[in-house]
């Protein structure tokens, strides 16, 4: 508990993203991939019901994991370490097993979807609880008159529901239950969907620019003529589209905060922060507009480089098979070990400008384990590609689903 | 057009958000308004008919309009002003009746609630066009091998779908239809929603504030030893529970900003985006949650001065009621005279410290319209609630509906 | 130190904002006030060098300050109790005098001063060692060959300095010692300068909107016709230009964010980040001087009610006169008792409407302490205006040495 | 104007940052560039003259301009293009050196920074207007009471300024002229000017970053046991540094707003948006204090790779030695010519996968006019650093002054 806790947080919500929950919550993720893959029958059950057993929190030395962490560059890299050394103690072959195919983001945004599902189950709870209150409140003054012109409708005496369901009508709105006038979380409610559209627009639009790079070339967007030039650099090829949505992705959010931000308008009318809606939603909604339809027009027309992409695999001298072939290696030597060959084969790769197939097939440490004919294989890109064909036919089934609706 | 219209904007949206659409939306809103009240016979068919022929944005003047909202404090103002005059000269009756009962909110509230609407079927259609040329990309480079470590669960070769299953099983977590290492966009949404929320909160926690002032008091938080006090002042009661609420309406938004602008993740992992999460969406969470206990707290334990606030109503010498006297005045000298009169009303009012009751019972203009039992009745606050039972009726019924669900 | 601290924090910092720190420099403040009221012979010496003494963080309950915050608001009100109780331990009279004639934000204000002072120390050194490792790169690598056009002028030979001191001049612009394409910290300044003087400028709105409110009615915006009316409430007076200048205010932050978080731009040309300036800048500084001009026009004219101020003094019946009385009590009683009898008193005074002074001109434990002529004066605002003239001719100073510079 | 202009705008301000304006400035850029080069004798005296004299706003299609900027991806090019078109109807030969030697951000920036000026000195003078009025308003009501704990120091009777000069003096803190409770510039200055430096050194990390890319490869992080490796990719060295930095340059910006937008406090005691900046501005001074530090320590440490950086230059096959030979043409044949003749040179270099340098050899349009030596001097990389020497000389000169002060 830090001295404001009490003051601005809440003791359960606390609880959920203390330090002890947030390594606690990593834990369960490693605890449950053991047992996962146990059950794949991937890993030996013994080893899953030992990696299991030491995925307890209190087992762990915060203070050395934070400095760790400090080096890592993340939280998981040394958890796993520790977990490891105390799976080894107990049971070596276990040992090899921890984290098992496992990338330190999956541990890390495993446990926070953990942490925010129970966060927001006590959220979901509370918030019951203050409606409950809201209603009690509603019932009991009912007729307690309050001055303010809060939008009852007051002004057309018995008639104003009648008008407002004929306006409703008229307009072809749907008519709210009760009036909104200073409460804005349907405004709102846009501004914050554009700006995740916005957002992820500019997670493409930067995947996209990142391969437009002269040195990377896998992609272009759409030619077309005076488009992307340099007015003084000639050989140049700008991403004009990206750069827009990306503008967009950058100003977006700072829009958003506004109109989130000017909610706690004061009584019936707000005072500067209603009028702060009045350009910023517009200028919003064009942006988020501007980036949709540049994406739109820039993937319809986008130029894929195939050739470029092989050859930039190649560019790395077979380091990004490094891990493949790290994991080949793991059921023979145990997960640390084969990871620091394939980090000191990879370091030898790099100084003497040497493909790490090569390098491999050159130590006996691997060719004692591995065939040469499998090592090909594991060099393979065509043999790299995981479970990426089930999961676009999955998510173009989802996307036929939604074409199909009315 | 601006110069950078075509640049970062979108031609159908921002038409859609012109100046001149910006007026014709709130002249659509006059016009419905019209429509609507003569439907249900509270003004003259005649009359809605000749205001709504006038509602067309190219009869205003938009420059005239534009110099007199800077005076006015808004556009609807003078908007309903120059519509006035223009039906006038057409038909000085129907003049009386244009913007019959409503307020400038909402006028400029609907009109934008149009401009949404457009714009947001715009965006949708534009979305369809994004997502079939995505799924003509996937179906395409199905195969095409790109460096990166994106998720494909290629380390557990093909036995990665069948871990992914058994381990969301384990965690009790849906399986996602495909990998988002770096596409954030579900951790985003979780923290808009709690912005939304927060806002909300924020805005309930302004009110109750405002209604705590020593000046105002109708309200109290609940009362505790040691709650609120002063450290300086004996007689202060502070709306502790309302700043630290109101303290994270503050903060929240730009915590989700952040969240938000971290969106635009390179590859398969974000540099430093990613990172910019890990501490900001606890904090986001902790306050969304803090708040939504206090506010639930305080308001489960609200002290309501229903004394206070009778008072609070008789202390502006009856010059809330201004505008029911002049709404019940229009029918017999048309609106803007019958506001003019009761304007100036106010003033001598204030100037005199009189009641506005006892300075209009004095005024033959009205005398000779509105009887004195006519006028008693119109400074009754129970006959100015207007549709405040049903309107509360209508949510307390979609409360009950949404408790009732499991 | 928290599990991500080493990662993102520096111990040297952390040390500074920690929750002992944040303690021990709130005490430090109440030491140096005690001692500092010693030595212009406000309070004995004697209980100075107690308190001094007391001011210590290892003698607090850490815990138990946080909780006793949620329900004070602060952190220094339950501080500030405890401090008392330990004094009184030590020396009953000296207690009297811990936190004499401060308030809260007094003790939070000065402490976070102390905590930024000690901070920016810190920060200065490293930045020191930042530049001395920068320069070194600088001569070192010199010579070193890198893609980019990095604004070195090449394009134009030897005569790129030449061309740029010419051009400079020509458009009386001051020649920086470097090109800084996408280093963007000029610019940034730009926009966070005029942040903070339109956070400045809606401090000011914020407060006269306040003394604006029918309820308070100090002031008014500067009267013209057609100014600040409402379409439907015939009485009410809006504060239209306080609304624009808060509508900034509400709007300016965001947009000075996204120019600080522009600042990251790649290499020698920002992909989308140096394009979300285009807009955000000009915008950024229209609101500003928009909000200065509405600003400087509406104080030019600020109509001041000040007899309707006096009147507003008297509305609470004397209750913001409690601490004035409460300060003088404290030297017969001890701090703490007098600040209860006030609490008490103020309490009786709104129960049954009496005023403050008569409350307490019945009390036998006042009278028989202060006499009825010490009360009336108390009870006089020109007595109780305290440093605000000598602040007035202050700052008055200030900005006629301003005035004066060509 | 737009409707909302005279609500929120000013117009002398609307007018700097008009359409009009926006490019009239970067066409005073360009007629000033033409003259400061025919000052220096880099170009013809005449041509300047002919430039200059064309440098005219209303002499430009704005629509067509917004138009061609949306493929272009930036105003300057189609205005260059414009402008070229305008001066060499008039004069054929003066066409050629529009734009000599410079950026599309050379036009854009200054003529940003020409607007910037104009801006501020509008600013300043309406600054004054302010300050004027506030201090006859403080003269007139120097004695004006009126409710409020204002930090008049009025508890300490006649003894507040003695007290406060004291305590200043033993905490030693400057004493500031007036109380400043809820006026909250200062502590957000110490927020901005943190931002600045948190977008400084994001800056420097984004390159750093870039160029620590596995394809790029010119520099590393200093190496230390365990830092930045991948729990399951063996070969990469992740830029933890860099990373952290960056994550603080993400979220700084948004907690600087959140310090800004909580300066509208209200009167003597922010409800809500005082108690926001508790952990907001310790956690903002955390995480620039903490990039600096890992700034500090990764630029005194950094590896560079000087070999990579030459091999890099040579990997686009000369491509990037495309303006320096286009610049060396242009006298030959005016720039645009030039500037097509390169562009098309570039594909080929890339659709033949040649040396830029082999393409232009060949190529009897070029080797008529620039001999075969000349051609390889121009692809030398170092004939082509510029002035970055000589910038680097003058931005060490101001390190080593500012190093020698006290």
């Amino acid at each position: 508990m830090t001295l404001l806790d009490p003051l601005f947080g809440w003791k359960p919500i606390d609880e959920i993203f203390s330090d002890a929950s947030r390594l606690l919550r990593m834990l369960d993720f490693e605890a449950a991939l053991a047992r996962a893959e146990a059950r794949v029958s991937l890993i030996p059950a013994d080893a899953a019901l030992s990696i299991s057993s030491h995925c307890r929190a209190e087992l762990f030395d915060l203070n050395a994991l934070a400095r760790a962490a400090a080096d890592a560059g993340n939280l998981a890299i040394p958890m796993v370490r520790q977990l490891t050394d105390l799976v080894a103690k107990a049971d070596k072959d276990a040992a090899r097993y921890v984290h098992w195919g496992a990338t330190s983001q999956d541990a890390i945004d495993t446990g926070l979807t953990l942490q925010l599902r129970d966060a927001l189950h006590v959220v979901a709870s509370e918030l019951d609880h203050l409606c409950a209150a809201l209603a009690q409140l509603a019932e009991k003054h009912r007729a307690t008159p309050l001055a303010g012109a809060a939008g009852t409708l007051a002004s057309l005496h018995d008639r104003g529901l009648d008008v407002a369901k004929v306006l409703a009508e008229e307009l072809k709105l749907p008519l709210p239950d009760v009036p909104w006038h200073a409460h804005r979380d349907r405004i709102a409610e846009v501004a914050t969907t554009l700006a995740l559209l916005t957002g992820t627009l500019g997670k493409v639009a930067r995947d996209l620019s990142l391969q437009m790079q002269t040195e990377v070339g896998e992609l272009s967007e759409p030619a077309a003529a005076g488009r992307g030039g340099s007015s003084t650099m000639p050989q140049k090829r700008n991403p004009v589209a990206c750069a827009t949505i990306l503008a967009a992705a950058d100003r977006v959010p700072a829009l958003a905060s506004t109109i989130l931000r000017s909610m706690t308008q004061e009584h019936e009318r707000g005072l500067g922060n209603w009028h702060a809606e009045w350009e910023t939603l517009p200028e919003l909604v064009r942006l988020a507009a501007g980036a949709l339809h540049r994406a739109a027009e820039t993937l319809a027309g986008l130029e894929v480089d195939t050739v470029r992409m092989r050859q930039n695999l190649e560019i790395t001298h077979g380091l990004i098979y490094a891990e493949a072939v790290s994991m080949a290696l793991s059921p023979h030597l145990g997960k640390r070990p084969a990871h620091q060959i394939l980090e000191k084969a990879s370091q030898r790769a790099i100084a003497e400008k040497k493909h790490l197939c090569d390098i491999l097939a050159a130590d006996p440490t691997i060719t004692s384990r591995i065939s040469a004919a499998e090592l090909d294989q594991l060099f393979d890109p065509a043999n790299y590609t995981g479970m990426s064909s089930q999961f676009i036919d999955r998510v173009l089934a989802t996307h036929k689903k939604s074409e199909s609706k009315p």
